[in-house]
């Protein structure tokens, strides 16, 4: 972390989500009739950055959990590439994320199609008043999750929270909801000790690169830990899927390199050969959650929030962020 | 390059080009007509590692020249995330890319999905007899394609341009195999010079790290760069969407480093504003082809095949390939 207000902002995201839970599925607010009700074909989710990861996730999040199709786009590819994802005879719901609500090309993209009869927009963002807000259809203003850092780390967790949040609550899926407050009472309970281990673990060790690895929901996740280390300790850090990292990056590994696994789907099969190949290059290795059955423990892999135990995968998954903005 | 077979590979791709537009092209062959004619909602193009960026480069190029809806996936990523990519209503054609068709994930989703009613299958690889071919449905074999060196070189850009008359020749698009024709006599004249060119370049500076930036088609291709920096050299290198570079990346950014801008698009506005942060912060530019309007050239800008003009900027784009593999 950069500096005290960043180590403040990841503490106290917790309260945020609680706090747009509450909102979300408070009576008297319809924002998730608002966002999916409309007619369309297809959400496209848009951001630049920090916000473009979060629209991945949520794209994943949404083809996983619901019946509609999404694409996750940067706003810039979806502005000059639009004749590439806009079919004219189709209807769209544009749902973007912006911090600051000041997004040079997230504005744009809203600017280009909003009067188009076929495209609903629906903003994200932190701040009450912006840009963003003024030129889309209809907004969500993320509570508690404003920032003075540059590097976002709450605003991203508060606003992908509660996308799913409102998405969940629209398909009146009430065993994710609780397993979604389950989550923040066990993060709740964790993030202060986790301060120390996390930290306490790198300064023990001289890492000189990076790599996340994360699939299905969790590949955004390991792209964001990607970037929040480059804006934060300028040193190489590398984000694939999980299997990907077999295909070409591993010639990268070297004897002081991190591997960071995201929490490991119970789908997965073979994770243990790639763990295998890491520690025969002599690099190390971080699991997040309890990790794969019969995996050998040893001074090379090290567990983090190893007791946390979710049924729902995707829900669990929110349980890597605290670690790798840290 | 690592050795003399890459040389040789790099050098005798247009060759494998030309041999594969004959087939394609070729009155007595109905390939094209085999793998697009059937009845399907939504085409998956997989593959892994070089092969995934080969599939997402394919369905970019599907999805602006024709009206198919198709999406990307490394192929682990379909194999253990199904229930978020295949829709049980919907019909899917999967088109899978492995060179050597011994690829153990890409012949798994075959596996996976061979008997399922709504699922066509197509493989494209590079060797007669293999079992991905096996397990397909339907194959093309790319001819003069396969390779001895460990990375894909002439197999990756191959297939890719396979694919692509396949397709152009499906929707009978004329102007654009004829395009597709003149790159093969621009590229044979460029390729014998260009190797001494960006070698020269390359020894005269001492690059520690890479940048590889791209929109549209290029971004895949962008990533391919990347994958073979890392899978050669082993420093540092990283790919991204041209525009994304702005938000956070460009923290990497140091007096030895090389951003290497893929092919130009007109579309794009205000790659001058990402160019002089660049030249800012004292790192080099290569840019491939003739760039951008009114950008000041001088000591840190160097342009290679600047002289190329094509009608068709995804044709343009293969362009890339030759100079990022050298």
């Amino acid at each position: 972390m950069d500096n005290n207000y960043t180590y403040e902002e990841i503490s106290s995201q917790v309260k945020s989500w609680k706090e747009n839970f509450d909102v979300i599925i408070g009576e008297k607010t319809k924002i998730s009739t608002d966002l999916f009700s409309k007619d369309f074909d297809r959400i496209i989710f848009f951001g630049c950055g920090t916000s473009y990861n979060l629209a991945m996730a949520s794209s994943f999040f949404t083809n996983t959990v619901s019946g509609f199709d999404s694409i996750a786009l940067p706003s810039s590819e979806l502005l000059f590439n639009s004749e590439t994802y806009i079919d004219k005879g189709k209807n769209y719901l544009l749902v973007g994320y912006s911090r600051s609500g000041e997004t040079t090309e997230s504005i744009e993209v809203i600017n280009k199609f909003k009067n188009q009869e076929k495209i609903r927009t629906f903003a994200f963002t932190c701040r009450e008043k912006n840009s963003f807000i003024d030129v889309s259809e209809n907004h969500y203003v993320c509570r508690g999750a404003e920032e003075k850092s540059i590097a976002m780390t709450r605003s991203f967790s508060s606003m992908l929270f509660s996308y799913c949040i409102m998405l969940t609550r629209y398909l009146d899926n009430k065993d994710r909801l609780k397993e979604f407050s389950g989550l923040c009472t066990y993060l709740e309970s964790k993030i202060p000790l986790l301060f120390g281990e996390v930290k306490e673990y790198i300064d023990a060790n001289d890492f000189n690169s990076y790599f996340a690895l994360g699939s299905g929901f969790n590949y955004p996740l390991a792209v964001e830990a990607d970037l929040k280390m480059k804006e934060m300790s300028r040193i190489p850090e590398y984000s694939y899927h999980i299997f990907e990292f077999n295909h070409g990056p591993k010639a990268l590994l070297s004897e002081d390199c991190l591997v960071l696994f995201l929490t490991i789907s119970k789908k997965l099969r073979n994770v243990d050969i790639i763990v295998d190949e890491i520690i025969k290059n002599r690099s190390k290795i971080a699991i997040i959650g309890k990790g794969i059955k019969d995996l050998k423990k040893g001074g090379n892999i090290r567990f983090f929030l190893e007791d946390a135990s979710f049924e729902d995968e995707l829900v669990e998954s929110f349980i890597n962020i605290p670690v790798f903005q840290i």
